[in-house]
């Protein structure tokens, strides 16, 4: 099989001459679950590593029906424009092959899917969060080092993952849609509080003036928040990415918020905050995931659950036992 | 030395009996660091324990200078006069022994101190969030099994100290005065969520216009959080400690809240699962305390993360070195 005997070398230097099979293929190693791919996987990570760390990274997130998909499509053909190269990532821990996953229908993004400058990938499968915000950073790496100076990673407003990708990229864009006068109702605070800008999609036509509204309460709504480490305020924007309007200014926006904080060291104080998050939050998955997995204690960890609700034992004492054994 | 002499049995029938010295002898050997102590101690939570769990916990909160003292002392003396036995516990992680803590100063609640039916202890000492969270949910046992009915947790509005307050309490209550106009400025958004009732104190004289715009404010914010669990919309109480007014109106809400939280069974699944998240917290902290504390580990990390910086190795690979050593 001509397919598997190509070299790591190989793989790498294909990605660093851009070519997409390669890039593709090493991602590929990387989602998979056979150790052997894992060992490759690692080593063209650290052979590509020396070429990372170059582009823009941009998380985006909004429920399911705000037109992330044309948002992205929009945007990323206005990077292009721009002579840029854009990757496409996605993080969806709910995503399975049989399911399907966000960006998984290319077809949704039929511009940019063809455009040479750009590269789509889908959320890699997995149901654990950390599992697949890994493969997420791991390859971003690759992107990076293929010579892809903007990175998008989409995410889905589901659980925690808006906080992973929070947690790996520069700015943080929360894509939104006018509702009908109540705009903070139902929105996790949380992801307001990560936003470096809030972007009101589908303003066109009747739109218009409830966008206009909504700006102004999410504007009053951000100003609650306390000042943010980067010293960036974060901004409210319009836009009808289904007609391509606004987009321009969106991404003005983000260069902006680059040279703000390059300038007060922020993008790289930032950068190596995450990188020590992700190295502590591996360790303690791991060191979490082998103790819960342990047969002794999965064997015994309910029954001092039940002594516990019984008022047989406390929290305190029924953990020194579990951590006796 | 006849202090030493006493036994766990001693101990044990002076707590179920009601003597408030072998009480605070009890919890003196919970809070020591002697490993002679602790086995003691646990031998005393463990008889103690079938007598527990007959409390209502009520957890209070609030930045200095909100007249958190005066507020217990006035909501003691009230409980006392329904025929209550009152604990007053406190978790301050950053209090010790020479800088005094919370509740440090007994004259603060001059009152409450003198009262039979009511017993005041101040925060264990300790700069771990987790080892002085553990050390008071051990002490509510104890106060229980005392015959302790009410049981006051305080903290200060440092840290993570509310949300572990939060995690042993049936109820909440964050207190707040009146400002000039902009209430909701600076207020962290999770104890607000926290909460299940705020309650204004100093409404009282010049103030009380004040007060009653903010209880405006914050029904108003409250509406913005999403239904609880606990099936209870939380409640803006008005109060002056200082006069003693507005004091029963809060006691009666709690317990309003009790019936409704029992009929619907939240009382009980809440508390079961604070123990289970107090077993899993205490065997995950003790998990990262043993790695991060092994020689190796102390070595080897900050060279690790040095690495990562200089774009030399991922937090994956370097992770992976750390737990393989």
């Amino acid at each position: 099989n001509r397919k598997k005997t190509i070299s790591v070398t190989e793989l790498v230097s294909g990605i660093l001459a851009g070519n997409i099979t390669a890039l593709s293929r090493a991602i590929t190693l990387i989602e998979s679950t056979n150790p052997s791919h894992s060992k490759k996987a690692n080593d063209i990570i650290s052979k590509c590593l020396p070429h990372a760390n170059t582009s823009t990274r941009i998380g985006i997130t909004g429920v399911p029906g705000v037109g992330k998909s044309t948002f992205i499509e929009a945007f990323g053909i206005h990077l292009t424009s721009l002579q840029k190269k854009v990757a496409v990532l996605a993080v969806d821990p709910s995503s399975s092959l049989s399911q399907g996953s966000i960006l998984g229908d290319k077809t949704r993004m039929e511009d940019l899917v063809k455009n040479d400058n750009a590269f789509i990938r889908p959320s890699p499968s997995g149901n654990s969060l950390g599992g697949v915000a890994r493969k997420t950073r791991e390859t971003i790496i690759l992107c990076e080092a293929a010579g892809f100076d903007t990175i998008i990673i989409e995410t889905v407003g589901v659980g925690q993952s808006e906080t992973a990708v929070h947690g790996m990229v520069d700015f943080f864009l929360l894509l939104k849609l006018a509702g009908a006068g109540d705009e903070l109702q139902g929105i996790k605070r949380g992801i307001i509080e990560m936003a470096d800008a809030i972007v009101i999609n589908k303003a066109d036509g009747e739109n218009i003036k409830a966008a206009k509204t909504a700006k102004v309460e999410f504007n009053r709504a951000l100003h609650l928040y306390p000042a943010k480490a980067s010293e960036w305020s974060p901004k409210v924007s319009l836009c009808s990415a289904l007609k391509r309007e606004g987009i321009s200014e969106i991404w003005n926006m983000i260069e902006d918020y680059t040279k703000v904080t390059t300038a007060n060291h922020y993008f790289e104080t930032n950068r190596n905050n995450q990188n020590k998050f992700w190295l502590l939050q591996t360790i303690e998955d791991r060191l979490k995931s082998n103790f819960y997995n342990a047969p002794k204690i999965k064997l015994e960890l309910p029954k001092q659950i039940l002594l516990v609700e019984a008022g047989k034992t406390t929290p305190f004492a029924a953990a020194e036992y579990l951590l006796s054994l």
